[in-house]
């Protein structure tokens, strides 16, 4: 794939309890699940679900005050962020500034995977928490 | 892909003015449009927006009395569904429905695309509205 257009990379889910929320999505819904591990930075341990090209990312806070942590307490588990794969994240957050859409993350971060990371506010989506991702080839 | 698991084929977003949607999709995120339909049945005109192997399915209630305006005035605008294709929608449901997974229907509709649909229960799928479609090929 060539395309620059930005494409699902995952879909993220906040759950409180990861085991049970893996063995739904494998057990019940037959689907293979990938790699876990713990992100620090973001307070959450996440679990990968393969769905297809996209995968799903299970997200559970590893401490309450967290942005995951806080998601759950206000609106309970479910749909948490799409993420927006993309070929070059800086300039792709540089552009979307000059276009005057509000940034949670100015700079990219190391998120999951170790992949950089940056999110893009809700209020400027229609509601729709987006994180954008530039895949690191290691 | 031959593939028998579950794969995401859209992610269902809620929204309440679909041209200023599709307009943030195509001119802010640089994704490409797709078609566009009004589902009666489900009270929903809906926006397709190619975001690689599955897509953005946006959803505009057409009546305020429908699923989709009544999750709209709970929670606003914002991650709605995620929809996963099937090979065998009704064997599929009969398997849910023996594992005890609650559904919002026991028979598949006809809904965008054509395509045979069906929703389960966000209770018994940790929070998230799962639809499960199986492809109508015309």
């Amino acid at each position: 794939m060539t395309t620059k257009t930005p494409r699902i990379a995952h879909l993220g889910i906040a759950v409180r309890d990861l085991d049970a929320a893996v063995a739904f999505y494998r057990d019940v819904l037959g689907m293979p699940v990938g790699t876990r591990e713990v992100v620090g930075d973001q307070g959450v341990e996440v679990a990968f679900i393969h769905a297809g090209e996209p995968e799903i990312e299970l997200l559970r806070p590893t401490k309450a005050d967290s942005p995951v942590g806080r998601f759950l307490e206000k609106r309970g588990e479910g749909l948490h962020h799409v993420c927006l794969q993309v070929a070059d994240i800086r300039a792709e957050l540089r552009r979307l500034e000059a276009l005057g859409v509000p940034l949670v993350d100015r700079e990219p971060r190391v998120g999951a995977g170790g992949h950089l990371v940056a999110f893009l506010h809700p209020k400027g989506a229609r509601g729709v928490l987006i994180e954008l991702e530039e895949k690191r080839s290691s």
